[in-house]
């Protein structure tokens, strides 16, 4: 049956302390594991092993990222689709990696490296499974309850987008527009939210976020006073999308990731119609309350 | 690939013009078509021809409810599953019903009529596909974006939970067990919701409620305030469920169908663990905040 | 000038180490100081030394509740008026009470013993004063910035409320009346919120609750999620009232002194119109949503 | 008793019409009246005849600011105050102006006019005084409850800041302060809220902003959809300040005048000890979650 969802987004960072510091007590996740020069983070309503893995390097940057996929021969499936498409696949065993199963990994036309894994470790999450409590307490910092997406960057988008849709089966939701109609930028999703993956214009192989799930508008606002309170460099926000109608924050860790908190949007069926945008609204489609987008969120990722 | 998700509820009402007036102005639903003693809804955000039909009849009750399938062929797929687990199934071929064409039809363990949909008139959203405002202007009364759920009730809990898993693919989100490990209330899902479909324990063929989402607690304020407004009777909320931490209010509409508002909840993919719920906990599984549950919820249903 | 706010509230519990536990674990107060018999609590916005005394005893039940008046000399000028009303007025000296100066007690006719201060101890929020944060991070629990207001019973509510309003000073910012124009309820202020006392028929001497501050609507939730996940037990809420047009929560502390959380409400300046409401609107006058009152709320005071 | 609350803002707008359409419909007024060449609108829960009036001029700008006193005595005591201070004072006489008595005005040292009065008429608010609903159904826009403080320039702000609290008795809650301890900015209140009047560097004469009141941060969010909706040029915002802790967000009326919803904050008493903000933190001051304030907001006024 295919992709699931966003698994997991592994990244190198130039400090481990630093990183482990920021990533447990402003972002509020709960660390699952630590190795050598790698930590393990998960958020308090994920169930798997990790969301997010860093990994010390002198340089930020992506290593890779993996979605999982809903059936174990899911894996065969689309390991020949991507092979007949004409890219290599590397099988990775199990045992191999901290905290999953076999897997899959292979480069895409946007140059970077992607993952595909059925098997994940299940640590459990912070509310029980008999009789929970609906929110649980004891949560420090922003706290966000899940992983939801990332975005990264391609020379080509159309390219990258066709991969994606056409050999991983990802739905476009959204996509903008040059006055050629040569896409710009697509938002496509797995998972029934209005993105699990977006591509925007840029370098090959970069990334510009990943952002994590809120609830509530609220929690946007107790974000930004998390944020401020610990003197987090904003990108933008608190504002509205066009695109996903999603209320968002942006900002750097303080490595110089460019991280997303995220709520709201619309709930995409496979049936849903695809919305476009044109080139002259693209202010409004990326923030929808200012109307223009910033240079340092058009110019900078890692 | 089976059941995608909700597709609309059918009900019966006394007074065609009050049901109108209600589900427009308070309810803030458009109409999307009327015919002799029917009158067809939607939600704002739904694409879909209708979500809620009414149908003229001196009683209240529930005619029938609907399921939209993801492919055309998963009507035969289906078909052939519900024959084979000994019920009779109904075509409906297309032009015998509005909004929408062919069909399947066929009366559940429950006690219900049930139909399954592949091709629903498309009559799209209140934004544009092309430059989108992100919140519509000009609603009128509470106007959820989209149904959510509906629960009805069984007097066999477990059998009726076992044909819509076994047989249409459903996925147990949570159960509500007695001393003995008897379900008594069951909640399942085919769109990545805390619950598409529940049945709680009652007299076979019975509606208990159907619910629309809403997307913020704030929201739930805005609703409790109109419905006071205009004197709408509230059954319970706002509060909270301990089951699928949604927040919520209960209330019937004029002519004593209960409605409901939904919001929050959990995002749980195939791979999500079922919660369980022991009857001591009863209460709270159903109303988070006050502790137990008053005997109108339990017994009043149409 | 008179009087500026409620000062504090002092009431006596059966067993000062759970005060102690819920006042500040679930509720979220801070303790300012402890003596033999008593625990001082604050709220984190608040300067002075404390909100709300507990005192060992028996049997729960109000002390007596103070108010803050704004000059010095204010003392002196509501003595006089009280006693020329015909009350007695004791004269407690500087030193003879915790955390303030010298201040006046007397007996009211709805037969409650209050105080009025002018001397606070300032031990200050926990904000800072030079480049403070906006929000305190580390708070544990409800949390609120501040006391409100307190409900006391009267068998004369008239009677009380003239007193109040013609001795004290409080104006009138809403009353109940019955179908004789006989107020059953009345709401007064004296720092432009809609109440900082009122009184309700019932016993002499009672007390219904007394209330902390909430700054949103999001907060009344998370409130109720603590409670709940305390199991503490609430009487009503979250809801709204139809007087004052505050968002709130009722409850009862482990040892069953009411307490709420309330926010909202309009900004009464002297010149505001008082607000009526009949009996036969009794129901939406102090519960909007649920448009009718629950005898525990009518009858359960301390 | 002295000055009790804002009353009303007179601004110059080159398009009466225009003034009219945005003030009814994006920031959802009410108007009162309309003469020749004015327009007098007031906010849904005003009992006052207006709070912002609007007159016909080819450059927007500032004609004055009126504030209300408490008793009618209170214009002769100040009239004296301001006149013993060394500013000459003019009689208003009832039925000069249109919808309150008579008033005085005056020059203040920041060069504005300032008016006071007292006999204001009322029109009353959009809620009953018997029995009234909690919130008004059919607001169109962004419907703030009320007028809430206005923001203007100084080029002696100390200077300014004197008067106002020596002669006005405002009482002040915060100060912004270079590093020679010199006043860059002040806010003042007279109603316990954290501002009704603030004074910021700049142009003597000048208006920086006039604030609307919204009760929710949800409500500021309502409010940037609106804007958007409606092409507004925003200015800031979402954002919090750190002075007064407010919620708000800044936008330009099609005209050119700032406008401000605000929202949130403390509730000062006259005893409230005065924050102080040092230049070094000014970014965090003015906008808390940005950091920095743009020099849009710095050097544009009306």
């Amino acid at each position: 049956m295919g992709i699931l969802r966003l698994s997991h987004v592994d990244i190198k960072v130039p400090d481990l302390d630093l990183a482990a510091a920021y990533y447990t007590e402003v972002m509020g996740l709960d660390i699952s594991e630590r190795a050598d020069d790698r930590i393990f983070f998960k958020c308090w309503d994920e169930e798997d092993h990790h969301s997010l893995a860093v990994r010390y390097d002198p340089r930020t940057g992506l290593d890779r990222f993996t979605f999982k996929v809903e059936h174990e021969d899911d894996l065969d499936d689309l390991e020949q689709k991507i092979e007949t498409y004409g890219f290599g696949v590397q099988r990775v065993s199990q045992n191999e990696e901290i905290g999953q199963g076999e897997s899959i990994r292979f480069d895409t036309p946007s140059g970077h490296e992607m993952e595909l894994v059925f098997d994940v470790d299940k640590v459990g999450g912070r509310l029980a499974k008999t009789n929970p409590g609906a929110v649980p307490q004891g949560l420090k910092g922003i706290a966000p309850p899940r992983m939801d997406h990332l975005l990264i960057n391609a020379e080509e988008v159309p390219e990258a987008t066709k991969f994606y849709m056409d050999v991983l089966g990802f739905r476009l939701t959204e996509q903008l527009l040059d006055a050629d109609g040569h896409q710009l930028g697509t938002w496509m999703e797995r998972s029934h939210s209005p993105h699990d993956l977006a591509v925007v214009s840029g370098p090959n192989g970069a990334l510009h976020h990943f952002a994590f799930w809120l609830d509530d508008w609220d929690h946007v606002r107790k974000a930004a006073d998390i944020l401020a309170y610990n003197s987090i460099m904003v990108d933008v926000g608190p504002t509205r999308h066009g695109i996903t109608r999603g209320n968002t924050i942006y900002f750097f860790d303080p490595m110089g990731t460019r991280n997303e908190v995220f709520t709201g949007g619309y709930r995409p069926d496979p049936d849903f119609p695809t919305i476009t945008w044109t080139e002259d609204n693209i202010g409004k489609a990326i923030f929808y309350y200012e109307g223009e987008v910033n240079t340092r969120f058009l110019e900078v990722h890692t």
